[in-house]
C-alpha cells in the first residue's frame, strides 16, 4: 500500500481505507457486471439493489421509523438549504413558517437561502432558546466551521415545533431519535462518503405540497415517489455511501461509532486543555463538537507553525481552521482512526510544551 | 484484467478502460497527497489545479471562446432544465422569452420544467422551424431516447435568436462553433464521465441577472463568480471528467472523435439497412443520431430475443430501448471502441439473416 497521510480535513474528509480498497478492486467489474459502477444504468437491477441496500443499512444504523422516507439527492447542503423551504413552507408569503436557530456559519447560510422564498424568523440566542410560534424550527446540530454542537431535542422537549436538522458533520456519530424530527439531511462528504450526494430523511406527512415553483431536482415529493430515481442520481456517490454504511455496521453500528467518537474527542480536548496557556478553545464545554474541534494559539504565526509542523513531521493534513475563522480545526470523523488521533494528541502536547517553555519548534 | 462486457448503454454509459485503471491506481493516493481524490478538500491546491486542468482541456477540445464561462455543477440535465429559465429568463411573467423546439423526450421535459417559472413557447414542428419572435431558442441537439439529432445552427443561421442547447448525449462527438450558442450544457454520464456533474458553457453577457428566487445551487452567476467552488462540488465526478478530457485529447481531440463516431454509426446503420425486412429505423436519415441508434424488429418478441441473444452470446449489454419507446437502442459514445461496434454489426447481420430465412435463433 502506498503512503497515506493522517487526514483531519473537515470535508471532503477521510474515508475508511477498506472502502477505498474495495472501490479500487471493483473499478473494472462491479458485482460481476463487467462494468464499473459508474458505467451501469441506474435502472438496472444491480444498481437498484445497491440503492435498496444503502437505504436499508442507513435505516438500520439510525433506526429510521417506517413513516419516514430516505432520499438520496444530488448536491450537498446548499441544495437542501433551498429544498427545505421550497418543500416544507411553500406558502410562507407573510407569516414566517420557520424559526432558524443561528448557531454558526451553516445555519446562517441556510436562513439566508430560505429568505429568498419567503420570510423566516432568525434567532441568534440559540443557547437560551425556549419558545417560538412558528410551525418549524431549523437547526444545524453541528456547525462544522465553528465547532459547535447543539442537540435541539433536549432544548425543545416541551414544545410542539417540527424540527428540521442539518446533521451533515455529525450524522452517524451518535444515536438519535429520528421520530423527534420532521426532516434530517446530511451531505455525504463528512461521515457518509464523497461529495455529490445528500441523504434526506423526511416524515411522510410533510411531503405532497411543494411550492409550485420548486425545481424538480429539489422536489422531495417527486424524489420520494420515484425512489430517488426520477432522474439519473449520482450513482458513484451512492455506491460509496453504500460501502460506508456497510463499514459502519461492521464497526458495531452507531453505538460503537459514538463510543469511538467520544473517546477520540475526549483525548484531543484533554490535551488542548492541559496546555491552556497555549491553546484557546472558543466553544464552551457543553457545546463542543466531537467531530470538529476548533482551537487556536496566541497569534496567527503560532497557528501557522502548528499546522506546518503537523504536516511536515507527522503527515497530518487538514488542520487549518476554516478560512472565515482562522486558527485550527481537527475533524474527527468516523473514518479517522484512533491511532491517528493519538498521533495528533502527542503533537498537541509536544507543541504546547515547546511553546510554554520557549523551546525552538 | 477481469472480464469486461460490451457496453452499449445510453447513460450512464461506457468509460475508457484507461480512465478506470488510472482511477483504481490512484484510489489510495491521488497525486502524492496520500489521499483519495474523494478525501481532499475542494479548496486545496491539488484539487483546484485539477479543476483548472479540466476546464482548460474542455476549452481546448471545444475551442471555447474567452467570453464564455465553463461551469461544473452538481446534478444532471434535470437540474439544468430549471437553471436555464431561472437564470436566463427571470422576467418571463407574461411574454414567453424562449421557444422550445420539442424534438423528443428531453426537450419536452425541459419545456415542462421551464413552464413552472413562466410561459414558454413550444414548437413541435422542429424540422420545419424557420422563425420565432422569442429572444431564446432551446434545443436538445441529440434526443437520447428517440435517437434524433438536430443541428440548430444550420436551421437558424439567418436568425438572431440566442441558442440554448442540451448536448448531453452528443457533446465531444463533433466540432461545434460555441460562439453560435448562448448556452450549452451536458450531463457527464454519456461522453464526459460519471453521473453527478454537468458541464455548462455560458456566454458571459447572459450572466448577472438570475431570478431572485433562483436557488443558489442552480445560480450560474454565483457558480461563475466562484469558479464552480461556491459550495462543495462533486469532486470525484469532476476528477473523472478531467481524466476523460485528457483521454479525449490523447485520442486526437474532437476531430478524431468525430471521425470515429461517423465510422461507428455508419457501420451500424448500414448493417440495419441491409436487412430492412427485419429492422425498422424510425428516424429519417437526415436526423439520425450517431450516438443513440434506435431501431426495432417486427414485434416485441423479436426485439426481446435480439437483446437477450446479444447479451448471452456476445456480452453486449444496454441494447434495450428506453422504457418509454421499447425496441432497441445502441449507444455509441466515445468510449465504445470500434471493435465492440464491429461485434454488434456482425450480430445485427447474423440476426437479420436468421430472421429473414426463418433460421432458429
Amino acid at each position: 500500500m502506498e503512503a497515506r497521510v493522517l487526514n483531519f480535513g473537515a470535508g471532503p474528509g477521510a474515508l475508511p481505507v477498506s472502502v477505498l480498497q474495495q472501490t479500487a478492486s471493483e473499478m473494472l467489474n462491479f458485482r460481476g457486471t463487467g462494468m464499473s459502477v459508474g458505467e451501469i444504468s441506474h435502472r438496472s437491477k444491480v444498481f437498484m439493489d445497491l440503492l435498496a441496500e444503502a437505504e436499508r443499512d442507513l435505516r438500520t444504523l439510525l433506526a429510521v421509523p417506517a413513516n419516514y422516507k430516505v432520499l438520496f439527492m444530488a448536491g450537498g447542503g446548499t441544495a437542501q438549504f433551498a429544498a427545505v423551504p421550497l418543500n416544507l413552507f411553500p406558502d410562507a408569503a407573510n407569516d414566517p413558517a420557520c424559526t432558524y436557530l443561528v448557531s454558526g456559519s451553516w445555519s446562517k447560510a441556510a436562513a439566508a437561502e430560505a429568505k429568498k422564498f419567503g420570510p423566516v424568523k432568525e434567532v441568534s440566542e440559540w443557547q437560551h432558546f425556549t419558545c417560538t410560534n412558528t410551525r418549524f424550527v431549523y437547526v444545524c446540530t453541528n456547525e462544522t466551521v465553528n465547532g459547535i454542537f447543539f442537540d435541539p431535542v433536549e432544548t425543545l422537549r416541551n414544545h410542539q415545533q417540527i424540527l428540521i436538522a442539518d446533521m451533515s458533520s455529525e450524522i452517524l456519530t451518535r444515536a438519535i431519535d429520528v421520530s423527534r424530527y420532521g426532516l434530517i439531511f446530511a451531505g455525504a462528504q463528512k461521515n457518509i462518503g464523497i461529495p455529490g450526494v445528500t441523504v434526506t430523511i423526511v416524515r411522510e406527512d410533510l411531503l405532497g405540497s411543494p411550492c409550485k415553483h420548486c425545481p424538480t431536482v429539489l422536489d422531495y415529493t417527486v424524489t420520494a415517489k420515484n425512489g430517488s430515481l426520477y432522474n439519473t442520481p449520482p450513482t458513484t456517490a451512492i455506491y460509496t455511501a453504500a460501502l460506508v454504511f456497510k463499514w459502519a455496521l461492521a464497526q458495531g453500528g452507531v453505538a460503537a461509532l459514538e463510543a469511538q467518537s467520544r473517546d477520540k474527542a475526549a483525548l484531543v480536548y484533554a490535551a488542548l486543555e492541559s496546555h491552556s496557556a497555549v491553546y484557546t478553545l472558543p466553544v464552551p464545554p457543553e457545546h463542543r463538537s466531537r467531530t470538529n474541534i476548533v482551537f487556536r494559539c496566541a497569534d496567527e504565526a503560532t497557528d501557522k507553525r502548528f499546522v506546518e509542523l503537523a504536516e511536515q513531521k507527522h503527515q497530518m493534513v487538514g488542520l487549518a481552521g476554516h478560512r472565515s475563522v482562522g486558527g485550527m480545526r481537527a475533524s474527527l470523523y468516523n473514518a479517522v482512526p484512533l491511532e491517528h488521533v493519538k498521533t495528533l494528541v502527542a503533537f498537541i502536547l509536544a507543541f504546547g510544551h515547546a511553546v510554554e517553555n520557549g523551546i525552538a519548534l
